[in-house]
């Protein structure tokens, strides 16, 4: 049973058979004509050799597969990550060569082992520490980003930089080199993909294909601006005339390689691979968990972990790079009918197949028919219109989705993300940290307790009565000194405090030590703190503590219970009042000013 | 009123007489004699000449008085902060050269700034990032590692380190090279404060004296003890023979001078100086809240903020370092009797005058004796009791504790306040990132909904009521996707989802997309997703949204009434089971396993 939860293959394995495998065979084909094109793209996003991306979308398949549990997942090179690995890298190396191939494949290996260690020690609800506004800004500003800076292989000029003001200047500065045979070609591909992806599949369906048959070929588009563009440069020996075209791409699988094992590396490359997991891990799981849910399937958050880490893992040992699940691939595999895993174990073989076959066809490809197909790809990422529906909705998370957005854009990605995540920790704490609390006093003719400022309630002069309406934790305790200074400061003839707890969840540490604060400065002040309505839980860890001994005061069961016995007078006086019980409260409720 | 906000003085000031003076004044006396020597010492450990400690004595009482609200709060040079500031400035230059003189005093500047900023824009609330358990942990670790570290003095060698292990290997190191007479001076300077400190005041009272007499001259112990010494060194002139003296201090008041304003060491020094005025705050605002609430008084978050921002300015701009509220001198001026901040002018005043009259008379003071009066005032600091106490309250404080302290004590200060805020965080995240859900069927013979798995109630085969017991947000959103999808996975006859809202306060923009993402992902599953018992300003911001025009299902009052509309004759039948509505839930609960 523990050795089902780690591999999930043995549950869908044991009823594997012909028809799930050829569901499946179809899905890897299509895929793989995806796959090829992007790979190669991301990679050169990344500032890697094409082939490492083909070497990326083969064992880290297989890997996946053995752990993963999303049935329709499909893994491989990414834009978003592909250019986290351009950010961490850049500073470092100049992109492609030995060093920053090297560690690259250590980046994948640092990845590889966050992502299988938050598997096994539990930790996937790191991923929480991204909100949704942080990821939708991040999203976003990367898709901006990487269709800048792919701009200069269809400009035909180099260029590089890390930020969009970086770029921009870089690129305006080499405006004057600029290739034309390139940029026609980079503008003929851009046009084509662009058409052939809103166009192509209605065309096609009106010229008799079914719909799926349409569909299938309109996500080979692609493939065919690849073909035509390697025609065309070899027909016409554009790579002679100064086209920048993909060139020599080893023949054959990737052997066995080891990444750049240097230490002093790795501790740099520790925050971006964190980054690059939990983004990786995110984007990975929510289309997980969407394509899981069409057909009443569940994936397993710890074991897409452990997916993903393997996955990475042997990318680190395969020459290749950072790998996660990719959004549009995955609905392409679930659309053409992937069942299981096993989809992405013929992908790997068809991507295999092509790496000992193909690589030497493809040496013609113009690095800007690559871009444009990146520059499409990436410009469904940005959703600018997210930004505004968030700050419509909530203020805070509309700016901490900003901060993201132009964190990324104008500083660098690390930093933008890293400036989000502070923003909304910030927020929330500051949310968070002014909990609602209400005086209450007793509903006359009943036990009930309301808030003194919205119902025409009795308050005894000097038990002062306090719900708090949230667990008590480090985030507010200090709130919870300052409000009962304030309100027994305002009260000279109170007594006794009240805190009435019915939605008091947790009582932490520091909120322990503020409640023992309390007790000593209302007793330097006169008054004894006592608890009501304690919840089970929440009495039983304090009684790991000696503050229930310690604080002088008594935990009445009831509110109604606490001021008969420390009002016993005004308590049973209120009670006499009526028997409306069940409707007073609506009938007191005072008119919102 | 918006002045008399930010001045405190306007409302004090205004009742201000001769009584108020004379008690103000005898506090002032008390608190400058303890002040010499603790400043003097302090500005030795913060690695800075000792006249540095007196010059941040003057100007920054006048400051805090002016801005500061608390009435007994005395400021100044305190341990931890001389601490933290020898810990960011050591890396940097050699203590008490030219640079490090102006990095404390830019240091002292930024502080001011951001104590400043943060009244201005209420960013008080980041200081409850410092939890308890890490605020304990810290100053536990400090205190050893600044006793451990003042051992140098006592043996009269020389050694340094930022962490336990560099500083204890260094006085390893250098033991050979031990100082007779300057050990015995600290030696005996310890027993004496030791003794003094436990038993002085007893023996005092016992003598004759009156308590608050006797516990005054006790807290004069130290300036005993620096007068003895001072005379012996003289007489022996044992600091011909090699016994370190504090030496020329310079007499008169500071000038104006400005701190090192470099923009680059600026960005260097901007972490420590914020953690420097998060610990100095909270510190702070802990003593000042505990002594006002003894007479019933309430100190200002904000105020304090900005007294202690102008305090730190004007140490920057006055030959000094930052400061902050100290505990034991607080209490000290309390218990003497301070009315108002004027007991600080007048200390200020005291301060002022000893550096014009009596500078000369400390040439001859040894450092031992100042190491002598740090150690035994630090080691009150040092509380591991608390941490097995929190530890035993609630394990994820005490780790949090537990790392903060090691953190301290083998890395660094900095980074082990770090590590027990990240961890910190890390914990309050994973405790609510999974908030407490429950599937609600219907009492029997009421319109109540109570948790299926505590009492024997009815469920509607394909109505699923889900009632979540927190806010929804960022922490949880993620696990309120996997939940549903868990439970819609093992329910395929489920055709409606109710979400029982009555406990959520707050549903933030992660919490928004997950929502959504869970209506597609329950349409394509064939369910409809509900809400019920939404509170009214949670429906006004969904109103902000397109989520309740989008979301295809409805927001029922009750869950009664949600029942009643999609499920209306298992509802009803289960109403007419029975009347004994008030007490049947009780009476249904079923034993606990």
């Amino acid at each position: 049973m523990k050795l089902r939860h780690w591999l999930p293959w043995l549950d869908w394995g044991r009823q594997y058979n012909r028809t799930t495998a050829a569901q499946d065979g179809l899905a890897a084909v299509i895929v793989t004509l995806m796959l090829i094109p992007q790979s190669l793209a991301y990679a050169m996003l990344a500032g890697l050799p094409p082939v490492t991306g083909l070497y990326a979308s083969i064992l880290p398949l297989l890997a996946y597969a053995l752990f993963g549990s999303s049935r329709a997942l499909a893994v491989g090179p990414v834009a978003v990550v592909s250019l986290m690995t351009a950010a961490a890298l850049g500073p470092l190396f100049p992109a492609g060569s030995a060093e920053y191939i090297g560690a690259a494949m250590l980046l994948a290996l640092l990845s590889g082992v966050i992502l299988s260690l938050m598997a096994v020690l539990r930790l996937g609800f790191l991923a929480n520490f991204l909100s949704h506004p942080v990821i939708s800004g991040f999203i976003s500003a990367s898709g901006i980003l990487i269709a800048v800076g792919q701009l200069k292989h269809i400009f035909g000029v180099s260029g590089s930089g890390g930020n969009l003001l970086q770029i921009s200047s870089s690129l305006w500065q080499s405006l004057p080199q600029i290739h034309l045979q390139t940029l026609l070609i980079g503008l003929l591909s851009l046009a084509w993909l662009w058409w052939a992806r809103s166009r192509l599949k209605p065309l096609l369906q009106h010229l008799g294909l079914g719909a799926g048959m349409a569909g299938n070929l309109t996500k080979a588009g692609p493939v065919l601006a690849i073909i035509t563009a390697i025609l065309v440069v070899t027909v016409l020996q554009l790579d002679d005339s100064g086209v920048k075209v993909v060139g020599v791409i080893p023949q054959g699988l990737p052997g066995m390689m080891t990444p750049t094992l240097d230490l002093q590396l790795a501790i740099v490359l520790l925050p971006a691979a964190l980054l690059i997991s939990l983004v990786g891990f995110v984007e990975s799981v929510s289309v997980g968990q969407t394509l899981a849910a069409k057909r009443r399937q569940r994936i397993e958050p710890d074991s897409e972990l452990l997916g993903l880490g393997a996955a990475n893992l042997s990318a680190a040992f395969s020459g290749g790079y950072p790998v996660t699940g990719g959004f549009a691939r995955s609905v392409v595999n679930y659309d053409a009918g992937a069942q299981t895993p096993m989809a992405g174990v013929f992908t790997a073989a068809g991507i295999g197949l092509s790496v000992m076959l193909l690589t030497p066809l493809l040496h013609n490809l113009p690095q800007a028919v690559l871009a444009a197909t990146i520059i499409i790809a990436v410009l469904s990422l940005v959703d600018l219109e997210s930004l505004k529906r968030t700050w419509r909705y909530s203020r805070p998370d509309g700016a901490a989705q900003a901060a993201t957005l132009l964190g990324v854009l104008l500083i660098g990605v690390e930093a933008g993300i890293l400036l989000g995540v502070g923003l909304s920790l910030m927020l929330f704490l500051w949310r968070t940290s002014q909990p609602h609390m209400a005086v209450v006093g007793q509903v006359p003719g009943s036990e009930h307790f309301r808030n003194i400022e919205r119902f025409a309630v009795v308050e005894s002069p000097d038990v002062l009565s306090l719900r708090v309406d949230e667990s008590l934790y480090f985030p507010n305790s200090r709130y919870l000194e300052e409000r009962i200074a304030e309100l027994i400061a305002a009260r000279p003839q109170v007594r006794h405090l009240v805190l009435m707890c019915p939605g008091v969840n947790l009582i932490d540490a520091s909120a322990l030590d503020s409640l023992e604060n309390i007790v000593e400065r209302l007793r330097t002040a006169g008054v004894q703190l006592h608890l009501s309505e304690v919840k089970g839980p929440v009495m039983d860890q304090l009684k790991r503590s000696s503050f229930l001994q310690d604080f002088g005061g008594q935990v009445f069961i009831s509110q109604f219970q606490a001021l008969q016995t420390l009002s016993p007078q005004i308590a049973l006086d209120t009670l006499k009042q009526g028997a409306h019980i069940a409707h007073l409260p609506t009938q007191l409720e005072r008119q919102a000013p």
